[in-house]
């Protein structure tokens, strides 16, 4: 009934899309900013993505510790809390270990759009090693100051490596870091497979990755499209609710695809 | 009951068969010109393949446009429309993103037949680079320039790449443009690995390619073993007509196998 | 009820299983010698594997015509005509395009066993290329002119590859054949990766092909363990004879595991 | 009702996840050490670990015979037996032939940590070559001999590869071994794809392996997380007991995250 319900809804579709897409498993999860309080978001407690529903989400303060919620909380939701705080303009997260995009923050190669739908990555993506600031540790993301070093890393950018660990990605809205999420690991296979056969490769212009950024909404048709097919996948088509229509609150996007 | 009702459903089994093959997912179509007007062509409404039923098809006429038909359409279905115009010997064409064809796409190794399933792709497979023409772009084909652009890279041809995008396949039927856009991957495949283990590899020749080129009609038994197989598997074997058996109306094909 | 039911039988589940296992698709086939006629044998009419059942079954005379049936045979019978003619020790042939070997009929490097799975190969997998004898063809072996110099490219060994086309098999029992089939990409794929490491590989010696050829027969509990889960798999295992169990007519197999 | 209770059905539920997750197929399998006679363990009937339940449990001794049981035992239950032996520290074996770590036991190049969930591996991993003590044999842990020299090899580490055949892993739990057993394949993976990338790669410090290895236990929430996850995809959830909970006799271990 509220943007705040739709949000919520939208969250749980998500962390179901990005289970059934294979892009997280047992570890990894998304947040979303409150709509109405920039200093507080909402995630999931700790849980695979797969099983999230909406009594599952908790509500957390600035600092990533949650409001009122007794129940386990993921361990890493600094990486939520940091970034968002680095990003205003950012309002949902998703930290995941998708395989393919492991090998590139292992060596120097970087990762960078070759494909169409991988220009949501921006130019090269960042690697970021908790080594470098923090020495031998875990690997996890486990405090602020972490998460606030990981923040820097990405910077100005959306998506970021964590190396031998997976990728920290954020977005304007719940749809575009899922499509953003989604893809990564696509544009990591196209390259990796186009790195086998040697030579040059033709990597997208800035000028092309402008283009298409320029051109998409969350709420496109084209944009709209994967986000009902990978919902329908995932068994979630029921919980859908497409901008404009009856019951939806959520900002009115520009519908010409 | 006529002609254009086994197209029509032909097209509704197709659209399942390239979802369930992976080589479409929520983005890819495919279009067939109308039996009795080569001026008009259907493809289904801005919608996932797996998806698509029979009251989702638009008819469209040569520029692309829907007629009399409110419903979104694909924003790609210039290629089609292109395609079409320019290739009135064709009749079926399919775009596809298939991961395992998009690294051929970005460098100069060609995409050529290596098994004897890939010999409907012809010789090398040309690649359109759509930065050629028009500069920085989203590598969307939003309309009849840059598709006619793209009919002229295919030429006589029955498949292009498109760099960083996909492909573009044609046919002379529905069953023979599914057939080479499912094994255009395999192909695709086999080649990569044959390059990881290196030396001189044995491609197909041009005789074979010929040889295989004459052999085959869309509904000689070893070509509709294929098409009921993938129908069988997408849900759609009770939507099949076998040409010559009650009820169809296809044209009578060489069924020697 | 007699040994030639319970073959029959045991070629119908065979069938499922190399299609479940990913080794047949749409195309590919399985044969058996008749038990009491060495100059007949068993396949199925022209049909994806996945879908014979026991009514499909044609029996075939020595020169791979059916006998006493008009249903369409399988292009590709001669195949296993040639090579039971040619090898009057061997029961059970199978043809699949299996996409990891395809790669091994493409070059120089040759398959050969690298796991200890992959020992049912033998030794070095001769490739047999139609072009050799039969020039530009479109690469199927449609008469027994093809199919006998395939039978001597395969010579006394288990498996020829077939270059851009897929593989021949052939063993004693149809167990065997099933299991070296479903093996042999397994081992392919070990062997690709392996190259991609680079270095000296460690080969299976012929020593230890040896000692595994000796110590396995059919129905040892270790081989029917894997007949067992794949027939599950399928969904056939309601139709599987275990040797020596009350209705079974199978050989009695060495037991020892 | 007994912690001897807990832990078979844990046992089983590990069989369904390792089966699950493609660690194991037809051949593999796990045993666990018996909680009051540390001379005694128990493992599954020779079945494929998919289709293992409660009842087909075997008790063995220390030199993995089964005791008052007629039914066939696993052929190599030598592993167990001997690493148990070898290994007072540990309780739990698993051997599997999970086709991603085979090609690192095939070539000089070691498999080692790259990523954080493969921390649990150690360093390098060590490969046991049956040849160099055994000369040529069908590959098989067949004795208490071989399974000693396998056991030495794995000396005090928690996975060791069998060149040409899988490998053996140990842990402290159930819960550990399998979830290390489930990670050594994605580490492989990680580590096969980086090397395609070319170049230096990073590898995990000794000082991260270690900090990782101190701050897990195996009920501790990160790791339940996972093993509830693999036992929900597995069909299993109904079989778990969280440490704690009601009808559990589970160790009490460390929860904080």
């Amino acid at each position: 009934m509220s943007q705040l319900e739709d949000l919520v809804r939208d969250l749980v579709v998500a962390n179901r899309i990005l289970a059934n897409e294979d892009v997280v498993d047992a570890y990894g999860h998304i947040s979303v900013r409150h709509p109405d309080n920039p200093k507080r978001f909402f995630m999931a407690r700790s849980l695979a993505p797969e099983l999230v529903e909406r009594h599952d989400l908790i509500e957390f303060d600035a600092e990533g510790e949650p409001i009122n919620d007794k129940r386990q909380p993921y361990l890493e939701r600094f990486i939520h809390a940091a970034i968002l705080e680095a990003r205003p303009d950012l309002t949902a997260v998703v930290h995941a270990h998708a395989e393919d995009t492991l090998p590139f923050g292992l060596v120097k190669q970087p990762l960078q759009p070759v494909i169409h739908s991988g220009s949501f990555i921006g130019g090269k993506v960042p690697v970021w090693d908790i080594r470098k600031k923090f020495g031998d540790t875990n690997l996890l993301v486990t405090n602020m100051a972490q998460g606030r070093d990981l923040a820097k890393c990405l910077g100005a950018g959306n998506v970021a490596l964590m190396r031998g660990h997976g990728f920290a990605s954020a977005a304007r809205s719940i749809i575009e870091v899922v499509r953003l999420s989604v893809y990564l690991p696509r544009n990591a296979r196209a390259l990796l497979r186009a790195k086998h056969l040697g030579g040059e490769i033709k990597y997208l212009s800035q000028g092309e990755i402008d283009a298409r950024n320029r051109g998409y909404s969350p709420y496109s048709t084209e944009t709209w499209r994967a986000w009902e097919y990978w919902a329908n996948k995932a068994g979630c088509s029921h919980l859908l609710t497409r901008p404009g229509s009856a019951g939806s609150h959520h900002e009115h996007g520009n519908r010409k695809s």
